[in-house]
């Protein structure tokens, strides 16, 4: 059996970022840079008032004085003149300093009286004005290759005037789920059988993760149609199986990709839901096969498949992001296999989250892992801990997985 | 000015979940239920193996023992007959218990020789079955009305045969941004212009909240040019403006609608950034007017617009989350505005982040406001705080906003 870290990091050092695509602007949004973005030009342009207000001359602009309005500066419309000796122009939040001037004094501070304004606290030289480049300069790096790009950084590439975005693809993953025993929701389910969850699960997952799921007609428990179905995904970045990785005599999706020349390893993972994980290349297209069980390889998904899809899609890929929480109940030791155990979380008193399993683990629950906001990490021969020690945990509520 | 508790609660009160619509299953992801799911049938629908092995009698599978293979029930093929004295069934994960039969032998405590197996290690009754229902019963409510659904709630459904949804349509947000200064990436800027940032940010952000954003084109501030515009977004279920809704002359969004017999209000809120706020009603269309400077907008969006998108999905809609962190520097003292300032998020040794905030606030500062991880909330006249005292803070990579 191989640990759950080093199972990642096999599958992550097997796994490059997709090749790059040109994408407008609005499509960037939660994709990953294969290409800075830099400022095509400097932010503010020039000098700009930060508020509404009028532009004067500082030195002049005391407490009592009063000064001549010439013009209007609001944004977008610069004033054409200068701001001589006595004079202010009326000017709004980004409009241009004109010429002449050197402080804003703030429309609150200003009695209009006529074609003047009488300067009701005195201004300080500078005072409200935001100088060219604050922001950003032309040319400079503003969101650099490998970063997923958050709506923010949208915003920031369009002030950057930045029309397109070069993007690495999103990884298209197709699933194919097997299983003589299986159906899709809906149709008739054979005796015996169960209702197909993985596919649809999976598919959701890799939408959560940024991915496309292409899902594949479900194969049945024979070599021929497995090493079919699998023909069909080799345009994919990624193939994942569900079903079929046990040790089983029904376990056919080594048997059935092993004939057709395919590079396939199989692992035990020491670890709980899970265990068997098939990886390997399926010509250029990397396999990854989850265990059959719903649960298993949901909980195998979160610790293999979304890093998986992470470094697809430009990112380095990493074990899931985790939190400090407090037992909620007292944990038994542990076995030899890392253990997820499936619980809620409760906010705490002193803001550490209070994490308590539920008290049934069978890996057959669908309903229990749908209720689940996190999962207990428990170590390899993790010693019992009593309630209200702290543990570790993966939240689940991340990503809509 | 009003509290930012009291605007958000405002906005919420007015707004109600948009109707529901059925998609198709794997469409339901990140949607909210308009209807629960209910299980159609009960899972596990009999009695199955939890383990490969063998089906067996307990009182009759003690360690010596030699019993008869009779035959084979993988999962979806049932076996036919009926385990009797002396005899096993070759069973494999998620295949029926036969009748006879009431626990299951290991297969790695089985040993193999020709029709026969031989048990080495006693099997206790009932071992390795997974009950009839043990997951869920049909009838049963699996998925409550008014849940946004996850991955592996998508799983669930679809083990329980589900194969449509009742979902809350996705909201459809308009987004006008306003302002004779402003041009779109990569289209000629007017002298003293700035690019438009807000547009497309929001509509990021309105994807990341689950919404679908109908960008309108850019309105320049004239009246009637604003009224158009307007008008084209009656039919979303949201309208957000940004620019024109402060107190300077050339603020016409609030002077255009008005005279369109619009009702609205005009908010001035205590809070940095941002402040002024439209919030009304354009004949059946809610409408929120943001501040036209970019990081006001999303500051704004992130207290109010989130909540408003996840009220018009199904859910009720509450403050963003926040978590506890320290205070990366010292802090002054806050005047009577709330305060949101820009930080980053680093690790801590006792697990508690460390949030510092970025030394200039401006609010003109997009690549300041893009390179945050959270804002540090400060409540009206928050007092002084030294480095490391504990801080409430919104984390943003949340949602990939």
């Amino acid at each position: 059996m191989i640990s759950v870290e080093e199972a990642r990091t096999r599958i992550l050092e097997a796994l490059a970022a997709t090749p790059a695509e040109t994408v407008p602007l609005p499509a960037g949004w939660g994709r990953v840079l294969a290409r800075p973005v830099l400022a095509r030009l400097t932010q503010p342009p020039a000098d700009v008032s930060a508020m509404d207000g009028y532009a004067v001359r500082a030195a002049e602009a005391t407490e009592g004085a009063r000064l001549g309005v010439i013009g209007t500066a609001p944004a977008g419309h610069p004033f054409a003149g200068e701001v001589g000796s006595g004079q202010a122009v009326r000017i709004f939040t980004g409009g241009l300093v004109p010429p002449g001037a050197d402080a804003i004094l703030l429309q609150e501070d200003a009695e209009v009286a006529g074609a003047s304004v009488l300067v009701k606290e005195t201004v300080r030289p500078g005072r409200w004005i935001r100088r060219r480049g604050l922001d950003f300069a032309e040319g400079e790096e503003l969101l650099p290759a490998g970063r997923r790009l958050t709506a923010r950084d949208i915003g920031l590439a369009a002030a950057a005037n930045t029309p397109w975005l070069t993007v690495h693809r999103a990884p298209r993953i197709g699933i194919l789920a097997t299983g003589d025993e299986i159906a899709l929701p809906g149709d008739p389910i054979p005796p015996g059988g169960i209702v197909s969850s993985n596919a649809h699960a999976l598919a959701a997952l890799v939408r959560a993760g940024g991915g496309e799921p292409l899902v594949l007609p479900i194969a049945p428990d024979d070599s021929q149609a497995i090493a079919e179905a699998a023909r069909a995904a080799r345009a994919c970045d990624l193939l994942v199986t569900s079903g079929g990785a046990s040790v089983g005599d029904h376990d056919l999706v080594q048997s059935a990709l092993g004939p057709q020349g395919f590079t396939l390893d199989f692992w035990k993972i020491a670890m709980r839901p899970g265990k068997p994980l098939i990886w390997g290349r399926l010509g250029p297209t990397p396999v990854l096969g989850l265990p059959g069980n719903p649960v298993s390889a949901l909980v195998c998904s979160v610790l293999f498949l979304v890093p998986a899809l992470d470094r697809l899609s430009g990112l380095p890929g990493a074990a899931p992001r985790t939190i400090r929480a407090l037992a909620g109940t007292d944990l038994p030791e542990n076995d030899r296999r890392f253990d997820h155990l499936r619980a809620t979380l409760e906010p705490s008193a002193d803001g550490t989250p209070l994490a308590t399993p539920f008290p049934a683990q069978d890996s057959s629950m669908m309903k229990t892992l749908a209720r689940a906001e996190a999962l207990i990490l428990r170590a390899p021969n993790a010693p019992a801990l009593p309630a209200g020690a702290p543990v570790e945990v993966i939240p689940l509520g991340d990503l809509g997985l």
